[in-house]
């Protein structure tokens, strides 16, 4: 949160609409489709016959995110990216977001205006609009509600129900980085806690933690699928884990599938971590949620059109049902993959 | 909240899926453009040339509501029509709606079972699709985030920055009551914590209680101003109270306004409670929020084709900017308009 040595201002100070002012003064319409934005009673945005589409999610303060070691302004960039990360993996464009927040009254303008950074920027960098919003007060905590809308050709949109037996199963970067960062966040404040003199250790693991603190929407894939003219069957981003997120895509696909452990990606860094938390690499990128990577299906005959891609892997096949949800094993083995991604309940 | 004797399951008996499964299970896509609802990363809408409006809210408990006297099915469906309300301010059609929840541990599947049917009630009596949203645990209270999205021709579309100098000011319904009604609620709940023996007594003023527990938003006006051919020039919902929301119309059309007090509709029932609590009844009609009535201005020359409606009152006019934003009182006083609506912070 802010430093000590920055003023604060009471939130009650500006006044409800004087804090909306403040907040989104920066904000620009940059979308021709974006008629109106803030200031009325709804956003309007001109849709010229694609599909809009309207992605939701909520963020909880102690349950989600623990501000004892997020920075404000990386919590606002991902509650956006994390929106938008569901637009794309709908093959999809994101064009605008609304964002409400409730806050207690512990937190200051300046503390907002954090939150806001963040937004602001992942607005920038993904070329979104912020049109709308609720900003109200709350008993205890900070709790942030995100609608992203984007558009797509009816014709692109890739849901997760398509997937057919002999798709290929393909991942975007890395799996598991994001969870491991979350451990060594956790570790770190259990040793200030225990010792408030303990300066926190996280320099060696920069990409872990950025993974973690900073994800990023795979919106260059969503690009370069639409440059090589590659649909997928089926697609959907990797927010509880990948164990539990495929079976998503079986179930509402009517298909089975084939994991092959030794090629779901995984990042050096985050390997050794796994290793020194005594922890299975493998089992970290099949449970570990959050990365916000693409998990997309293609027909096989589409195999040379990624092939050989850095950014994409080739990690199994769909099957029948009757084949069940299967992880083939370095070892040899065939395991039924189970859901033991994360659960806020 | 649910009876003892009613059976309580916990929401964690359920799962993450099985919850949303058990909330969702009795929705249906209804709309032609709900070409995707629950169950993908994002909904899907077509737009088909029209406008897409979006609106939310959240609600927030212990700032917009108290579970003490609020019944769970009554606040699913207020916090819906709050949304709708925003959406039919802008002379649109609500088609789809999101929900986010977060709540503690202590509410039981039964409970948001509760929630779950005023948001199905709402739903079916606006003729509006549930198509997304989040379901998640907070550290205390409930959080209800609501988006509404809607459609509109292009050229039928008001905002709140339309109206001119000589336009008439009208307002929908009556005012004030909700206010009331609240203050009835909240003296019920002083008693109750004082004896709890004592038995709330509420039977005679239903319509003050109701107009608070339960609004409804005026889509039967939307449906008349386009019957009778009538674009206002500016518009919008009364929730904050017509003294606060008045002076939005003002500044974004760059007008002034004259209200007359005497023209201010308020109800039998109101009035005569408002005298009970020895508060002025105009007061309560003039900063009360939470009518969801609908403010709008028309040209002069329209005002025979509203003339004598019983659900429409004129209550005064535009004027220019110079002349400030100022109400007519009985007595044949000029005082300046101030906001003193509703404030969250």
């Amino acid at each position: 949160m802010s430093e000590n040595t920055t003023p604060t201002t009471n939130i009650d100070q500006l006044g409800e609409f004087g804090l909306i002012d403040h907040l989104t003064r920066r904000f620009k319409l940059n979308q021709p489709s974006s008629l109106k934005g803030i200031g009325d009673d709804a956003a309007v945005i001109d849709a010229s016959g694609k599909r809009v589409l309207v992605s939701t999610d909520m963020l909880v303060e102690g349950v989600h995110f623990d501000l004892m070691y997020t920075p404000l302004r990386h919590l606002g960039y991902k509650a956006v990216v994390v929106n938008l990360s569901d637009i794309y993996a709908m093959n999809g464009t994101p064009r605008q977001i609304t964002i409400s927040l409730a806050l207690s009254s512990r937190f200051t303008v300046e503390a907002l205006d954090e939150i806001y950074e963040g937004i602001y920027h992942a607005c920038e960098i993904y070329g979104v609009d912020l049109v709308g919003g609720d900003t109200t007060s709350s008993q205890k905590g900070l709790v942030i509600s995100v609608t992203a809308i984007g558009e797509a050709d009816a014709d692109k949109i890739v849901y997760r129900s398509g997937a057919k037996a002999g798709d290929l199963i393909c991942v975007t970067g890395d799996l598991g980085a994001a969870f491991l960062g979350l451990q060594l966040l956790e570790r770190e404040k259990r040793l200030f806690l225990e010792d408030p003199n303990i300066q926190p250790d996280l320099g060696d693991q920069k990409y872990l933690v950025g993974r973690q603190l900073k994800p990023e929407a795979r919106r260059d894939v969503i690009e370069l699928l639409s440059e090589i003219d590659l649909k997928p069957t089926a697609m959907m981003d990797l927010s509880d884990g990948l164990s539990s997120d495929i079976l998503h895509i079986c179930r509402q696909s009517g298909v089975g599938c084939e994991i092959h452990e030794s090629r779901v990606p995984i990042s050096e860094d985050a390997y050794h971590q796994a290793l020194e938390f005594n922890m299975d690499p493998i089992t970290c990128a099949l449970n570990g949620g959050e990365d916000y990577e693409l998990l997309f299906t293609i027909e096989a005959e589409d195999e040379t059109k990624i092939a050989d891609h850095p950014s994409i892997s080739i990690i199994g096949q769909i099957t029948t049902k009757e084949d069940g949800t299967m992880l083939l094993t370095k070892g040899g083995n065939r395991h039924h993959l189970t859901a033991q991604g994360w659960k806020h309940f």
